[in-house]
């Protein structure tokens, strides 16, 4: 296992039974030649390439601003609406849910996510939900014209505009571009407190940017050890040999059995608080690497719940899947199993287990699901934390943004575009009859 | 679109493009045999066709006895907790989220599910849930040995005891085998009051037995009206014509399909409120069909949400998807877009939809996508409801459990047995040094 004393580990060798030998060292003059266009900024999207250094670009003057603004919202409301889509919430919602944070439990604010779709069930459900509240916006757009976000907005604005008067807009933040763009104007016009969306920095690789930090520290998130973990994983990620540089192992290994057959990825989890982190990766890894009729179908389960829903094809479907473990060592808190409370004779059988813990249950079961998957045919890779903690949730977010950005060289991609989402937007606004202009 | 003028409609028009003419239609002698072995109990599995005429053949002694429990629970308890994993939850969360009920918000408990995981965070997460609310337990598996499940309620029956002493099982309801297994026993030494899961039923077909039907009723949920939504299509699926039947002409086309080379197919939909029906969805077909090596990958992404992260993917990725739409014409409640709060000069671009219900967005929204889709290469199917009401959700419930069935046959497996998933219980039991016995 590659970082055996690291917070963050990653192990292919159960994937290497599917290979020929060597095939995934094969592929590291590849990955170094990557990994170095990355660096000199040669490579395709390469005007896209500021999340690269990110971690350690950021000082102080970067982060104390969006602590301040932070500590008030804290300190005023009760519900803290963010509204963003694709790589304007996800970011920021995993690294809630894999921490724990946001729920409104610990002293700060509930964090809401609206302007996600355009269904308006979801949308009443989320001015229910606000109703009677004190609150606040951040309003999180490059442009702020898509759709969802506007919408949402315009509902918002004038909730809030009924609700504080003309104190509305001193509760109401824009994360946007620097000069341009209809949010960056309203937010001029209205005196918004603003943070900038950096132009290097794409949508699904912005959670290290106020996109990602403003929300996170309102929730309470040290987000100093957030970057100081994405850092961490910034250094082992620059290390020359391949085995010893988990982002380069990591997208090899995938690469080399996509080459070999294997079209869908599973991302694999029992920690249930990692539903948000597999959302943000499938989005991360479908749209850097689905393209040109090409990519890796990324795909997720949250077990034990799935074993009993997804268990029986990924067990015994066709052989065209691998699974990549996103394993979490301790998970806290921790409970351990009771004595039967009648005192009964082991009515369900389960005296056996008496005092231990649940995660040491689910550490098992994650070892048997694993070593069942393997003998029925599916290659399996494992990223492995001790615990969800700022700094290896930020590790993590590091890791992944560095091996798609290889892994998408490799397939011959460019990992930073996404020209195909403009596909069904010009089809949605001629159906609207959006004015031209 | 077959059905035009009915609740339930399916139109397969937009796959046709991506096949030789005359494709499904030729899978009509396949299909109505297999239709015919289901209906004469001589296909394989048929031990499990008990969900087959299911919707006829309930009556109201066998639904009254289940709204007479649920009506004492909706007085008395302000968080009814069910306990189940797979199938035994599965179908109940569908129902309860595609109508918006179990909430907690009319006047009814709130439904929380429980033993879907072996993960402590979310137990414990839990546990703080029920904290001071008057609660029920309703307990849902066949052999009560199940790990997850029984887990859990060791975890709640302590608590139950702990809160209502001698009083805790009168609190307690068991859906269970009808005469075997520990949950049965449990029940009869506690004087747990209890519902029989029906022998011929599996899991993930049983949301029209008890294992549905009480955590719906007490949520407040017309069971009956979701009984009959299901009769109504139960005739229809049985109507000869492969074109006048729904269930047959989805199962014929996306078959077709697979065998053209399409892998995964993907349930996608514009109604946050379908979520917990395309999560029962990917069971009942990733479970029915996923086994000798054969199978479609079920898959599943709610828009616009994932325009803005698998979007990218579906446009211009692999040409190996099919797409399902499933789609809502009328959802409830309407919203329309506002003015400008401010009275300012269109400030992000939206004043040309003032007026617009946010459904009506969506709706162009959808059909922008499907246009998209089918222009880069990806087969659309469509199924359409009306709203989302106990009678169409009832009735969607049954043209997929009818559509498995037939698909399942085409593909030349026993939709109705799960093999593998022994597996890696085996394997977890193995390593967790359970006694044999």
């Amino acid at each position: 296992m590659t970082g055996g004393s690291e917070e963050v580990r990653i192990d292919v060798s159960a994937a290497e039974d599917f290979l020929d030998a060597g095939t995934i060292d094969a592929l590291a003059p590849a990955v170094t030649a990557a990994a170095a266009e990355l660096e000199a900024g040669t490579a395709p999207g390469s005007d896209f390439l500021g999340w690269l250094d990110l971690p350690e670009a950021l000082t102080a003057d970067d982060l104390e601003p969006v602590e301040q603004v932070a500590a008030r919202a804290r300190q005023d409301c009760e519900v803290y609406v963010v509204i963003g889509i694709g790589g304007s919430y996800l970011g920021a919602r995993a690294v809630l849910e894999a921490l724990g944070a946001g729920r409104g439990e610990t002293g700060g604010p509930e964090i809401l996510f609206a302007g996600t779709n355009l269904c308006s069930a979801a949308l009443s459900d989320l001015l229910a939900r606000v109703q009677g509240r004190e609150m606040r916006l951040c309003v999180i757009s490059k442009s702020g014209t898509t759709l969802e976000p506007a919408v949402a907005f315009r509902f918002l604005r004038a909730l809030m505009r009924e609700r504080y008067g003309r104190d509305a807009a001193r509760r109401i933040t824009a994360v946007t571009d620097a000069s341009r763009g209809a949010l960056r104007r309203l937010a001029g016009e209205e005196g918004y407190e603003t943070f900038v969306i950096p132009d290097d920095v794409g949508g699904r690789f912005s959670v290290l940017t106020p996109v990602g930090l403003l929300p996170l520290a309102v929730a309470g998130v040290d987000i100093r050890s957030l970057v100081a973990g994405a850092a961490r994983l910034r250094i082992r990620c620059l290390l020359p040999e391949l085995r010893d540089n988990p982002a380069h192992l990591y997208a090899a290994a995938r690469h080399a059995l996509h080459r070999q057959g294997f079209r869908t990825e599973v991302l694999s989890t029992f920690c249930s608080r990692l539903g948000g982190v597999q959302e943000w990766w499938k989005q991360l890894f479908g749209e850097s690497e689905g393209k040109d009729g090409k990519g890796i179908f990324p795909a997720s389960v949250l077990f034990t719940t799935d074993l009993h829903s997804l268990g029986q094809y990924l067990q015994d479907g066709p052989r065209d899947l691998m699974e990549t473990f996103l394993s979490v060592r301790n998970s806290v808190p921790d409970l351990a199993v009771p004595a039967e409370p009648g005192g009964g004779a082991d009515p369900d059988g389960l005296d056996y287990l008496v005092g231990t813990a649940v995660d040491e249950i689910n550490r098992q079961a994650f070892a048997g699901t694993r070593n069942a998957h393997l003998a029925g045919g599916v290659p399996c890779l494992t990223i492995e934390v001790d615990s969800l903690t700022e700094r290896t949730v930020g590790g993590l977010i590091y890791l992944f943004e560095k091996a798609v950005a290889v892994s998408g060289r490799l397939l011959g991609v460019n990992p930073f575009d996404q020209p195909g989402v403009e596909a069904y937007k010009q089809e949605m606004f001629r159906l609207l009859e959006r004015p031209q202009g």
